[in-house]
């Protein structure tokens, strides 16, 4: 059964401040609780219906220190969903800290203050299934831990490593090192036709804003998505992670064997 | 100022069943009411503050039959955002039969019951982005003129003609006319290797559930997007609007001289 800490340990992790706070988070879901279980993440507390505890392989009960029995009444008190699932965890924020020279290694997502919390989520998600497995977030950006951010990513973030840093340095640091830095604007040369390395940094930027003027002075190329429709007269833009989406397929596409 | 018949008449249209019954639908924004008022769109009513009226040109303003002019505290008893824009309209739906033949021309996107209105809405922005100009949705799709579609869209719906028919005849009439169809699916040929054509049918299923079985089988093609990633370890699906990004983008870079 919940107790009144419990509820109130749930619900202040709402805010960001008390997650900063506590370095923890809370997941939902069945299929995320599931594989947060099975992966390397430090669980603290389960909470679930009897029977779907019942369920787990032993050794995963046994490597999470506080787990309760809820019944559906409970899991909707302490839910961010309207119609719960059977299962939510409370998990020990893991600790990444980014070195530059990694960067060197394949590819590098860089947001410049992305505001959606479903755009980051989504964007985690492609992240994980074009094989990215670092994205650098701006201080600017929505945090990694607002539950429609986890939600959206649907459990990518056991597979993509997220930092948050002033994105600046970061630039110079590139440069020294001879990275190619591409930022993906609305002007520039067609992503179909430039020449797109293994290893390189794409930055995308804020909703309506787009990316600051001194990362873009930062970048060493612009690229951008054209357009095929009647774009002067009104779709002047796509959605963030729309534009992530493509330009990462592009990206990975020209990686493959003949293309 | 609004009158309480005002309030009623926006409040229901909230409503499927009352905008299917009137045929009308309420777009908000200022962006997306001034491009609506640019257009050939039948603009029935027209609720905004005073001075966004007045910094409309006079023949915009002159084919409105109903304006009303409001305040902020107006506007929200009305909206259905937290923080409403300027201004507000109410728009008759305009008729736009199918015709089969029109299939031949281009490329169609057909959904197979897509449920989340950020999808649809999303999904009509990248149509009108990647010159798509038809749409075909399963009556198991989410309503068109749902807020939440409508807001995803950013205007793309004056660009792009949305239909609701049965899928089935309409697989039968493009097998008749030799039109391929591509199912985006998770198996099948990779899209990045497959011969897309200039003028096909492609088709996009459900969020959880993909594409239903009677469409797999009337389809020629079935393409997947590849997975770079470590797919067996949890991300197992892009969101259905993700998919249709990276397969209209590669529909259209096939479309380039030298591609």
């Amino acid at each position: 059964m919940l107790s009144i800490n419990n509820i109130k340990l749930v619900n202040s992790l709402q805010l960001k401040k008390q997650r900063d706070k506590s370095d923890l988070y809370v997941i939902e879901g069945d299929k995320m609780v599931r594989e947060y279980l099975t992966s390397e993440e430090e669980i603290v507390w389960l909470f679930a219906k009897p029977e779907w505890i019942a369920s787990l392989p032993g050794a995963l009960v046994e490597r999470v220190p506080n787990i309760i029995a809820v019944s559906y009444d409970e899991l909707k008190r302490i839910s961010s969903l309207k119609t719960p699932h059977n299962a939510m965890a409370i998990v020990h924020k893991k600790k990444n800290p980014l070195k530059a020279e990694s960067l060197l290694n394949g590819l590098t997502i860089v947001l410049d203050s992305i505001q959606d919390p479903g755009n980051l989520g989504t964007i985690i998600r492609l992240a994980g299934w074009f094989g990215i497995d670092k994205i650098i977030c701006s201080h600017g950006c929505v945090d990694l831990y607002n539950p429609k951010v986890l939600q959206a990513t649907m459990g990518a973030l056991l597979h993509v490593v997220v930092h948050y840093t002033e994105i600046l340095p970061l630039m110079g640091d590139a440069r020294v090192m001879g990275l190619p830095v591409y930022a993906a604007a609305l002007e520039g040369e067609s992503i179909y036709e430039a020449k797109l390395p293994g290893s390189a940094i794409l930055i995308f930027g804020n909703e309506s804003k787009g990316i600051s003027a001194d990362l873009m002075a930062a970048s060493t190329h612009s690229v951008m998505i054209p357009s095929f429709g009647n774009r002067g007269a009104g779709i002047d833009s796509l959605n963030a992670a729309m534009a992530v989406a493509v330009v990462c397929s592009e990206f990975r596409r020209r990686s493959l064997p003949g293309q």
